[in-house]
């Protein structure tokens, strides 16, 4: 049996698109001599639709839409929906994640998702009631076996700590199936590849079945797809595999476990930038927006920023707003104009000066002679935002904003002022990762100005103003950010582990959980690591514990 | 025996507040002739972590101050904390809600959590383990049957619908427990209270036995806590009542069934008032503020907000602040005067004139000649935003912010402008109700001005400029919000009941849907309603639904 794995890019609540992309791809695949085609998971509604789940209306649409693309599809397919449930008792959730077998003009089979991740960006026991069993389906010489995303995430040989009680992969196998096919909405990580390869082999090997994985391509908001379906032979080799990051088909076929290979980017840093370029794309684009502007300080954040909105949506669609205030570097000026020049987009410099001296001959009987201090700095990135904000509004365009992760995780960075914007396109990328992309960037050319890269970084909000006036230097800070964010590490573990000091690490700890406030007000960011800010990472803001 | 019911305001990670307050609680309970105190859900760590849970030391720390307490407490008594759990296979959370009941200087009992609830803003699955059996435990004359709030939520005489398919209440019962306490951190919502006294009375005459039910006081974060601790009767009668939003003890005698009654406001309008005083007041203290700044407009919605804040914190600690612009007319700047003077507040006036001039000529460059319209509107809005900030950052106040959820739910209210702020106070209260809050705030003299409350609203950002010019009458708006959002009716649904014109509806709808954006770079908000914006309701941004 041949078996098309087809990702493609749904929008959520975009149903007669996406009803339309699944239609056209099934044609493709049929052409193409396939007996199967595979999509992923809620393919029909577009993954992750959250609480627009609770609306009966919506669910009646994926039953609707569900009915009608079985009537009109030219290939056996399995789609990814959400659809009702009635459970004997009435009690429990009355959607379920399903898997549809659409043949013969009808839904022949379904299969719900058993495993309801409920960690990290998911809460899917908030809407679904879990499969109570497994079961496997004839179709031509094979018995299908179909799973859902995390359903396959449960392996008792891959995993040291298992999460649930139950493997629906062993499951089906036990019933009898003889491939396993896995329909998944699974969003992009650093370094997740090469996990969920291993992952997928060692299910394929452990069961002597091909495994095939489909997983959605494209941005959601704050999540990033990079598809990279791929099947697997029974002994664990790779034997398909589509793009990354695009829309594409690949064939499989089970009797002679041989497929295609299409090309992906291999170094980690080049499939990252893919990665931010494609949540970027898509964030704007599924908006409703064409063209995006960016504040250019001269400085990496925003070189790369800059850079990726380009590769993104062209650079007839950027515009690089200059700000110059009174601290700003002539440097950082003459890089700016520089960066901007080379990326091709339009330019335009609006300076602050004048209205940051309005601001302050008109504060002067609020601040009560006090001395300069952070306020006067916060202005002047307000004024920033405002500006910003201004040209959004006026000309439609979304306003993209330039703050890393590091920044965002101590707090050193302006709500309402750097912080405006209608996507935080790298506030999960650590400021050495920044740089990492700087020179991905700069592989071929010079396109981010070498001294943008090479200065050391400031806000350049005060006189002589620079970041490690305030902070560690960034190998320290990143390393101390990355284990206690992400690897949810104790001060004394860091401090141990890297041999910094014990002090050092406590007080960085604290800033980070006491600028949870700043992140509740932050625009959507791109997630590229295992642990973003953001609604994956729910945090109290007044609260006393200290870490 | 004689139980005290002892509510008190913890702290989220105030492991040292807390354990302070529960032993100064127990002390009194004891000297009052209790022979055990019952204190609320997670007291010991607050409620609720969030993910603070996942960190191993936040638990320890759960564990060894449990520990210490037992030692030191000076009567029986039932705490919330969270705890530690191995399963038998190791698989599943780790860790569990629990009531320990703490007596003779050690655990003598725990009861876990059984039903997690996973909807609006609860997630308790993300972390918890949930009981896999309920005991009982004697205690004294009685066998006494422990919940943890979300249990004694199921009861299948109450509820048409049961969510889930246990009654912890029918278990505890079965093994014959002869009084059901539950300890609860369940937060306030308008109406709450007569449902919740009708659900505990129906399991009281089921079961006949006397429930004791003791909830948390006071806020965290956007959610509020009345407290309001009761006793029922094995037949259902109200026997013991502790007051609301205030830390209390009551007595509860399970041989005479008798105990203390104390006060409550009786007017819904009334305990909502108390209920955003009491939000307001602890989120400013718990985040370590003592001083706040409202802007004033003249209108009605800051001078509400402006109201809540001085019964929270004092008139000391309050300062108003007029920013009046090209488009403020006089007698809303004559009302923001009067009303600071009735309120006793500080007031200062910076005018935003010369500030909104220096953008428009900085910005004319950038602008192109494109005619006046929304931009201009939302630079008045930022500047104040930003004097706002400027002030909160000079002093180290907090910026109350003053929109209310008719406006958020629309997106009649600007990004980084007079959405700017720490706190959003009647985010989660509709327009009408603001009035309402009005007219409790004025009942026996006028602290609000009547002009405030009886001129149209506006926005002052263009000349004449009313709310009603972009938005159909509140008394219209108000019905079709609630019914969309707090209780998920289609448009049609809303037409066909209210009589309403569908397209207008469906506008609204959409208008709702498509302000998602803005509402993700809001301030917290008090929580009132049964479905406030931000963590109880994730919503995607980009995604095309039509509702």
């Amino acid at each position: 049996m041949k078996i098309a794995l087809a990702q493609f890019n749904p929008t959520v609540g975009d149903f007669a698109g996406n009803s339309a992309r699944i239609l056209s791809l099934a044609a493709q695949a049929k052409q193409r001599g396939a007996d199967l085609a595979v999509f992923s998971e809620l393919c029909l509604c577009g993954y992750f639709p959250q609480d627009l789940l609770e609306r009966p209306a919506f669910i009646e649409r994926n039953q609707q839409e569900l009915k009608e693309l079985a009537g009109k599809i030219p290939l056996p397919s399995i789609v990814g929906y959400a659809g009702r449930v009635t459970s004997g008792n009435g009690r429990g959730k009355s959607i379920a994640n399903k898997a549809a077998l659409l043949c013969g003009g009808r839904v022949a089979f379904e299969q719900i998702k058993m495993l309801l991740p409920t960690y990290d960006v998911f809460d899917e026991s908030r809407y679904f009631q879990p499969a109570d069993h497994q079961s496997v389906y004839a179709f031509h010489e094979e018995q299908l076996g179909i799973t859902v995303c995390e359903d396959i995430w449960n392996d008792k040989n891959f995993w040291a700590n298992q999460l649930y009680d139950r493997d629906p992969v062993a499951e089906i196998v036990g019933k009898g199936s003889t491939v396993l096919l896995n329909i998944s909405g699974s969003p992009y990580t650093l370094d997740k590849r090469a996990l969920r390869f291993e992952m997928l082999r060692t299910i394929a090997q452990k069961h002597t079945r091909p495994v095939i994985y489909v997983n959605q391509v494209g941005g959601d908001d704050s999540l990033i797809f990079d598809g990279a379906s791929m099947a697997l032979t029974a002994e664990g080799n790779l034997a398909a595999q589509a793009a990354a990051f695009e829309e594409d088909i690949v064939l499989f076929d089970t009797a002679t476990q041989k497929g295609e290979i299409h090309e992906q980017p291999q170094e980690e840093i080049a499939y990252a930038y893919r990665a931010l370029i494609t949540g970027t794309r898509d964030y704007v684009r599924k908006c409703g927006f064409q063209k995006v502007l960016v504040g250019l300080s001269g400085g990496v954040d925003s070189a790369v920023v800059a850079s990726i909105a380009v590769a993104s949506l062209g650079a007839e669609n950027v515009l690089g707003v200059s700000m110059p205030g009174p601290f700003s570097s002539q440097g950082s000026k003459d890089d700016a104009v520089k960066l901007a020049k080379n990326l091709g987009i339009r330019f335009i410099s609006i300076p602050i000066t004048q209205v940051f001296e309005s601001y302050k001959q008109a504060l002067v009987p609020a601040f009560e002679n006090r001395p300069v201090d952070v306020a006067e700095e916060n202005i002047q990135a307000r004024i920033r935002g405002n500006y910003l904000m201004a040209i959004s509004n006026k000309f439609g365009s979304m306003v993209l904003s330039t703050g890393n992760k590091s920044e965002l995780a101590v707090g050193y960075c302006t709500l309402y002022g750097d912080m405006a914007g209608g996507l935080a396109v790298i506030s999960d990328v650590p400021k050495l990762m920044v740089y990492e992309l700087a020179r991905w960037i700069n592989r071929e050319r010079e396109v981010i100005p070498r001294s943008t890269i090479e200065k050391a970084p400031s806000a350049e909000l005060r006189p002589n103003q620079k970041d490690e006036d305030s902070l560690p230097p960034y190998e320290v800070l990143d390393r101390i950010l990355k284990a206690y964010i992400e690897e949810v590490k104790t001060p004394q573990e860091i401090a141990d582990h890297y041999g910094f000091d014990l002090k050092l690490v406590r007080d960085i700890a604290l800033l980070v959980d006491r600028n949870e406030y700043k992140r509740k007000q932050a625009a959507p960011g791109l997630k590229i690591t295992s642990r973003a800010f953001g609604f994956g990472r729910p945090f109290p803001i007044a609260q006393k514990f200290i870490p």
